[in-house]
């Protein structure tokens, strides 16, 4: 167990002295020492070098004063083992040169090879065990099925999916056939993570908030849950204990009650929900991870102090709860304000447990 | 009355005999008679010339089948008279030249006066109830003062609102006074439009579903409700039977006990709240309008029927339904998808109806 094991502790719902934090991008570009790294190298190269990755990885341990590391990466680096030629083309974020359009398209695709085509995760996650000295644990990460196929169909980011829906709709036996590839590749990287010495792992469903419930239901909840339901399972044939999944649907929280039966140990919830109503509305067999507003840390120390209070006070004693902004750090934050998010999350959350 | 006055009864939770129907952004650049205006003339030119607002607005009356109009304008336009100087950048969206950032910014505003600076708008309506013959009633629009304000302080369109929320908690005293002034101009901007002869009129909060619930209650919802009941008072007191107030906020159904707290007669619900669950939510006091996701108008036509009967059947024998798209019309929409749409939100209404 990490000398500071509030994060494990929590996402098994075991009382805990005072809750503990992450951030979402903790390793990002709002960082100085993270910015000196990116400017000398791509940012696909940092993905692709163990010894980078580390490096930036560590920095907000110390910097910030998280309680947990998660692995400096992208969820799409799977692309590369199948078949999908991926570039972050500058200022344009991530370009997919091949995308998948057609059931033919589908049918090229294969299951990547956790250990083949993305050892260098691996590796870096070999390395991070082993500097971090179990100072604080690691937490590993992927994309879900949906936010992965979406990418793969649009070509590039978007806020519309008019391609990916249609395919989905239209040829429901191929976006199954895709969403099946896409979770095994899931599957087999997550849990090549854990045995690489991931602590915790993170399902992130970053775009699927643009689905219909109804869609979500049919097309996306049985893909996410075989990958939540088998990277558990094989966490917990692998480590004593087990190892906590986390799922985060974002922008998900008005149909919260089917995100959670994707299953995983922990529902990350966005700063959409008020936490009074993710608690009521989450069954308490989960942890709840989140979710003051990222743009809090724009606001003045005490605002953040009256948010970070009220997010604390709606948990209340209900065990399981990870603090954790709602979305990713927002690349023009000041770090200090990450430090003061920090600092008051740990205090209050001592105070009101020592009060209870 | 108008001869189709299907969306007027529905708005005033009266029985029909089927489900009417209108999109957001109906008149919009995915009909090929719109675009063919749009080459000629700048967008503030068709906003801020009446014979043009008036030929687009009737463009999709005839060729696309809806049960109402809606005036072809900006949320923006009544930017002109408060001393913030608008452009749509070619390819940007608007951009605000001397946005809102300080106390002394907040100050210099004023209030725009309706007939003075937005004379454009009533004329357009005025010339539209003409030519409309009371074919479909008409309906006016403004954005809410949340929306507003947030185009105001970023200076163009955003996902992020940091400049936005800073000067909501850290010069709360300035926000207020600043939405206030934007309550009071659309107050007076809705109440003029209907003066003009707008039969319904909806308040647009395109991007409050970026603020968390706390924020929403305390800086947002006070003015929103304002407007919503001095324009309804308004309607009350100049038409016999009184003027239907839609309200709109958009990506905010995570919230909808608090956005419906705001008042109107209807509240409308993107797609990403189930229907099932909106007519649970929202007090039956209440019309519903939506919610089917726009991008289902790029599947195939079963799968717009499916969706059709899935949203109809959750209303049910509930009067108030006016069926719309979650969110505006895509601008690459096969304009004959929309006219399935209102074909089957027809048959499938009028079939149910028959059957209850």
């Amino acid at each position: 167990m990490p000398m500071n094991d509030l994060f494990l502790r929590a996402a098994r719902l075991e009382p805990t002295e005072r809750t503990p934090i992450w951030m979402m991008r903790q390793a990002g570009r709002y960082m100085a020492e993270y910015r000196a790294i990116r400017e000398k190298h791509g940012f696909l190269e940092m993905c692709r070098t163990p010894e980078l990755a580390v490096e930036v990885t560590l920095q907000p341990v110390d910097l910030i004063g998280v309680d947990a590391a998660i692995l400096f990466s992208d969820i799409l680096v799977v692309f590369d083992g199948m078949g999908l030629d991926l570039e972050f083309a500058k200022g344009e974020g991530p370009v997919i040169h091949n995308p998948v359009r057609t059931v033919a398209d589908v049918e090229r695709l294969t299951v990547s090879d956790p250990l083949e085509h993305t050892g260098y995760v691996m590796e870096a996650i070999r390395i991070l065990r082993r500097e971090l000295e179990n100072k604080v644990p690691l937490i590993g990460f992927a994309g879900a099925p949906f936010t992965l196929a979406s990418y793969a169909i649009e070509g590039h980011g978007t806020r519309d999916y008019e391609k990916c829906k249609a395919l989905m709709w239209t040829e429901p036996a191929a976006w199954d056939l895709l969403m099946t590839k896409f979770a095994d590749t899931v599957i087999a990287y997550l849990c090549a993570q854990i045995d690489a010495g991931a602590q915790a792992v993170q399902l992130f469903d970053s775009w699927v908030g643009y689905v219909a419930p109804r869609d979500y239901e049919r097309f996306v909840l049985p893909h996410s849950k075989r990958v939540l339901a088998e990277v558990k399972a094989h966490g917990d044939k692998v480590v004593e204990g087990g190892v906590p999944v986390i799922h985060f649907a974002n922008g998900a929280t008005s149909m919260i009650d089917l995100v959670q039966q994707a299953g995983g140990d922990i529902v990350g919830v966005d700063w959409r929900l008020d936490m009074r109503k993710a608690v009521e509305l989450i069954d308490p067999r989960f942890g709840i991870q989140g979710n003051i507003d990222p743009v809090a840390l724009f606001g003045p120390d005490d605002e953040i102090e009256r948010q970070v209070i009220e997010i604390l006070e709606a948990v209340g004693t209900r065990p399981g709860h990870i603090f954790n902004l709602g979305h990713g750090i927002h690349k023009t934050t000041d770090p200090e304000k990450a430090r003061t998010l920090v600092r008051l999350v740990h205090e209050h959350s001592s105070r009101i447990r020592a009060e209870a």
